[in-house]
């Protein structure tokens, strides 16, 4: 180990204390006699002093932001230190130099553009606001994980290299695959699907993949999709396990992640249960009566969702029940009213973080809806079988993990929320 | 919600309660007068009763092995009963009917051959060794992860596809990426070590592709991979937080899957700390003295493995400090020592889990490295320039999922657990 003490573990009470921290040069003020270092490490950023006559000062020469190095001092309280802290160093070790001037400034609160950003990624990721995503986000899927263990749900892990595709052919990567052509998974939906089929609850947070034309702030080729399946259950259990989780997941990090909100300056939403639903045909209706021209089987697109959320005056909300003809073939008629669907859509404002449906679980249904959709039975073959041995009534939901994020962060773009963003222009760094 | 209780929720103290439970039909015995059912939900396997003269006995007519049922009953204690407790079923009602006779049975502890296994893999699933297989992975990769959030790791997830090949152009699937060719990730080797750089300590859970030819016991085209870095860490460290996940997650699944571990009839390998460290250098000589023709720079394979683990008499075990030029190119050599490389492999008997190293962070170091092994430099610009921002000393391993999991079961093929298997000859299902 480099260190004997990560930065936030050092307090008042280890005063005279001698120890060894270790992190990169995250500012340095040099006021001639002394100099004041910030140092950053994985806990937080600490107050480092360095005054003339030590064997430190001598080594402080050659020292450039973003530098690692490894630091020998007494720890001393004072008032004015960030949490009332700072290390007098005796000696500096610099463990790998940081060229200067660096190319993006990891320091200061200006953003460079998200070109340049994302070109910079490994200096962009230890500016304090990156820092602070990706703790939200570890938090999050922990605790998203942990509310579904509690409610029975196993992990599991299912292929990315699929032979076919689950929706039809469109947006899909190929991969030649032993010679064979091969595709990346869109989704883990129809082996999630025959999991729930044999272990009834399961869930999932892997990567998938849409070869997406479109450059939004939304949309990324490859994306981590998390998905939950659950057998015995129709859309409105599954809205129910989302709504649990999704409020458990923000009251955690309200809880152990308020400095990295605030770090963002960002005040979670409001979520409490019930999360509002409203129907496809009401929202229809309603769109209707404020003006915009819009008719049933029409798609709800981001400015009719940005009225939509102005009406409701809600930050999140369920919009059910959507034509059956407008979902894929997986997604289960009410049995009472064929042309509309068990499905949902969770929206954050106008922004669509997840979709559900109960499933069909007949075979001959299935069958037919994939015939409906022009799609050929027969590729499907390895689906359908199972369906002939026992597929009991099942429904379930993917969530868009890096949109969920926007929600929890601020961020106004996902690109900047995958640490390493794919899509038609980027596939380095 | 199709059930009142799970199976493994109904305790005698619900005597005469009437509930709704709904699974699968696991076994039927009929006597005539009455038909002993055992029902399977994701909680385990519970009996009903079924009596003439009741509404359920005629729907019974119907019932079918894996077909997926709902019934309505009676709790009564019953101490011959699994459990202590059974249910007089009033009514049923049949979900979705199994056709017989099935193609794999699910009851009976006979295993088919695993290539039928593989192809009627939702009926596999179902068995209830591979239910207990399900709940162990989920209960592992979660310890897994508790451990690593309590030593200040944070998950990552890194990119799938990628530009360049991390270690030379072997094995790799390509992937038709917008009209350019790109790879998938062998690992997530190079993204992790640059994500060290900017937040220390992050660690992984996903996917990772090897075109492998072979078709052996221990390999899969497609794996799970979880993967360890930290920074300001050497490879002792990266043991250190190994032994200790290893050793928590053991006592986790003692703890939580007492249950599954007795379905598959499998005591887990008593581990303790320290787990045994020989150096490669000890391990030559010992096969040496065992007789084994070897000499230092040759690779130990399965059978060398296996004579090690008799002599060593131990379970588990690292080989350390390799020839340096066996290891990948950001494998760091010793500073006194330079023919050796601070490396390690984590070996359970005679099989590698586990594979780490200290990593090289200095960049003329990495050119260099990349040289003597005939890659181009050019095509790593992406990551080499990175080393130039600062860097610190870091190191990593990589732990092969499924291998391990053959270690936290007792079976004896990673295409057994992997859920749906991908190599050579299967892409489907």
């Amino acid at each position: 180990m480099y260190r004997t003490n990560f930065i936030a573990d050092i307090t008042p009470e280890m005063e005279q204390k001698e120890i060894v921290v270790a992190g990169w040069i995250h500012n340095i003020r040099d006021l001639g006699a002394k100099k004041f270092i910030l140092l950053r490490d994985a806990t937080g950023i600490g107050q480092v002093i360095i005054e003339r006559n030590t064997k430190a000062f001598e080594a402080s020469n050659d020292l450039s932001l973003e530098s690692a190095v490894q630091i020998r001092g007494i720890v001393k309280s004072d008032k004015r230190a960030p949490r009332g802290v700072e290390v007098h160093a005796e000696d500096i070790v610099v463990l790998s130099k940081a060229k200067s001037p660096l190319p993006l400034d990891v320091y200061g609160k200006v953003k460079a553009d998200i070109d340049t950003r994302l070109r910079e990624r490994l200096l962009d990721l230890r500016r304090e606001e990156m820092q602070a995503v990706i703790r939200i986000e570890s938090e999050a899927v922990r605790s998203f994980r942990e509310n579904l263990y509690k409610n029975r749900f196993v992990e599991i892990f299912t292929p990315k290299i699929i032979a076919t595709a689950t929706e039809g052919g469109a947006q899909l990567f190929p991969v030649i695959y032993f010679g064979k052509e091969a595709f990346l998974a869109q989704s883990p939906q129809l082996y999630k699907e025959l999991l729930a089929g044999a272990v009834e609850r399961v869930f999932e947070i892997g990567p998938a993949w849409r070869a997406e034309d479109s450059d939004t702030p939304y949309h990324l080729s490859e994306f981590i999709s998390a998905d939950i399946e659950m057998a015995f259950a129709d859309y409105n259990d599954v809205m129910g396990i989302v709504e649990d989780t999704i409020i458990t997941m923000a009251n955690k990090l309200k809880e152990k992640c308020s400095a990295e909100l605030e770090t963002l300056n960002y005040r979670l939403p409001d979520i409490s249960k019930p999360i509002k639903r409203i129907t496809y045909t009401e929202a229809i209706e309603t769109l209707q009566s404020l003006g915009v021209k819009i008719k049933f089987g029409d798609d709800l697109a981001t400015p009719e969702l940005r009225t939509l959320n102005e009406h409701l005056k809600t930050d999140l909300y369920f919009v059910i029940d959507w034509p059956a003809e407008a979902r894929p073939f997986y997604t289960k008629r009410k049995d009472n009213k064929p042309e509309i669907s068990e499905s949902f859509d969770l929206i954050f404002r106008w922004l669509e973080l997840a979709s559900g449906s109960s499933r069909n679980f007949r075979r001959e249904v299935l069958e037919n809806e994939l015939r409906v959709r022009g799609l050929n039975t027969y590729n499907f073959e390895y689906f359908l079988k199972w369906f002939d041995y026992g597929m009991p009534p099942h429904a379930g939901v993917g969530i868009g993990l890096q949109r969920l994020m926007l929600m929890f962060t601020g961020l106004q773009n996902v690109k900047e929320i995958s640490l390493f963003p794919r899509d038609k222009k980027r596939l380095v760094p």
